[in-house]
């Protein structure tokens, strides 16, 4: 569920006038989404996305956020699009937060994933990290491998409560992981968080990429191999090597992965599945009983992290 | 937050293909309610709400329900209208619930109640009762008085951790209420849980009652006493009179409530803040840890309960 901060209907209305987009119709919170609050917003001339931005993310990457999103809307990525108040500022405050009212995308996304969604998502992952490379701006990965040990020591007490030698076990691959970490992909803006939920659909096409709020310049082949895990899994764990092969065939159709990125897949996948692994058990940890959050589990990545830790090579992802 | 039911795209596309709603544009969780899942509909003929009935509403009832919805619809009351498939039917089955599409309404809910809103609440409430009168299906109301000693007793266990004293202090109150309880006021079918965030206002008129699943046939004055709980004390639990005053007068310039139904309103709001009180009191106990429902303070019911407990006559509510 994702919304965290209540904003009062003089609050919105407030807001609103701030901008050219008429008098307000509706307003109504989003279950979706996980790290801000999230309203529909229905004015006299259409709908929009009004963002409310939760502790988690840190208030000076927000502008390179917007940035990025404007950038990417503007060269044909179907990414919301900042809409600036009269000022021409569309990086405000609501309620306390920082806020942004952005344009609305249709679609559906998958709440299963089928084989035709991956080759609409691989081309349109390739497509994004092509657009991206206009804008200069940089942004660390504050959730890359640099990351990953200082988030499994958070994780260490207690981490055995989730699952019997879960935390040498999650030392012993992280260290082969970062040892056979490559230093030298191509590398650009990344999504770095493009599960189904952030995917919408439409007639088989796909007509929005949302949630840019992991966004970050690192490798793209990291990229995707994120999208790899998160759209190739079967519910019982197991790899399906057609969907994989569909997002990668149509990715490559669009940017080719050199022969050092090929390779640097199984690796990739392991470090993806560790990220989202990490992530999921701190919250799995720290969630207090009773938030709003629905916390994910974090095991359903140790499944993925096994089988990346024995691909042998790229064949394992059906190339 | 509410959505329980997670419905896979190809679900909703089969489910939309029944009716003559066009295509599917967009389909969105909302974050409002709190019994069943609700999502946001879009189709290229407009907005709308599709519902998916939770374990909580009894399927025997959902006819009821929908038919008192079309009833006030058709009334003039802006409640959502039932929209049929083109078999006629709109009560339907979706992944494994039984589902509607009702018609979207405009509008913001209050999030702070302020004195302006109450004299639309009360005109409101007066027309839902009088245009309800034509709807001849009765259906009891489960959570009315002869439903409270159960629900005490359910949770006796327990009750005391929550608030030393709390379930002899609520046994004193509840035999008190059901001695005092008025059995022969004019009756009919009334909303029961008519709280802000089920009342959508536009430019500060009412533009949508919502959320008619714990709709009854019972006491008209009864709807009025959970609607001053609801509406007219402040965050530190002081009744606010002025607010009282301005619901009961637009309610009254509608539907006079007689020298009865007037007499009984503390006991009517005792009754209606017990009824809250009690099955808050029983989430609280029984909500599991990591639910996706957030547990409401079943406290601030006993402050309210108080305050109608030392109310002599219908004075103490600015009349």
């Amino acid at each position: 569920m994702a919304v965290y901060t209540e904003v009062s209907d003089e609050a919105v209305a407030e807001f609103v006038s701030e901008y050219d987009l008429g008098g307000i119709v509706a307003f109504r919170g989003i279950a979706e989404g996980v790290e801000n609050s999230n309203y529909s917003l229905k004015t006299t001339h259409g709908d929009y996305i009004l963002t409310l931005y939760e502790r988690r993310v840190a208030p000076e990457d927000l502008p390179w956020f917007l940035g990025l999103m404007e950038h990417l809307a503007e060269h044909a990525i179907p990414a919301p699009r900042p809409v600036p108040g009269r000022d021409g500022e569309s990086l405000r405050r609501l309620a306390g937060r920082y806020a942004a009212i952005t344009t609305f995308l249709p679609g559906v996304w998958p709440r299963r994933v089928r084989q035709l969604h991956c080759a609409p998502l691989g081309e349109a992952l390739a497509r994004l990290h092509l657009a991206g490379a206009g804008y200069a701006p940089e942004r660390a990965n504050a959730l890359g491998p640099e990351a990953w040990p200082r988030l499994l020591s958070a994780s260490t007490p207690g981490g055995d409560a989730v699952r019997v030698g879960l935390i040498g076990e999650l030392e012993k691959a992280l260290g082969r992981i970062l040892a056979g970490w490559p230093g030298r992909l191509p590398r650009g803006h990344i999504h770095a968080d493009l599960f189904p939920d952030n995917v919408f659909f439409l007639e088989g096409k796909i007509s929005g990429l949302i949630d840019f709020y992991f966004a970050a310049t690192d490798l793209y082949a990291y990229d995707v191999a994120v999208c790899l895990n998160a759209w190739c899994f079967e519910p019982d764990f197991s790899c399906n090597v057609t969907k994989a092969r569909a997002l990668l065939g149509a990715y490559e159709a669009v940017r080719p992965l050199s022969a050092a990125e090929r390779a640097a897949l199984p690796v990739l996948c392991q470090g993806a599945a560790m990220r989202f692994l990490l992530t999921r058990l701190y919250d799995w940890l720290n969630t207090p009983d009773g938030a709003l959050v629905t916390r994910k589990d974090p095991i359903e990545y140790l499944r993925r992290l096994n089988f990346h830790l024995e691909a042998r090579d790229e064949h394992a992802y059906g190339i």
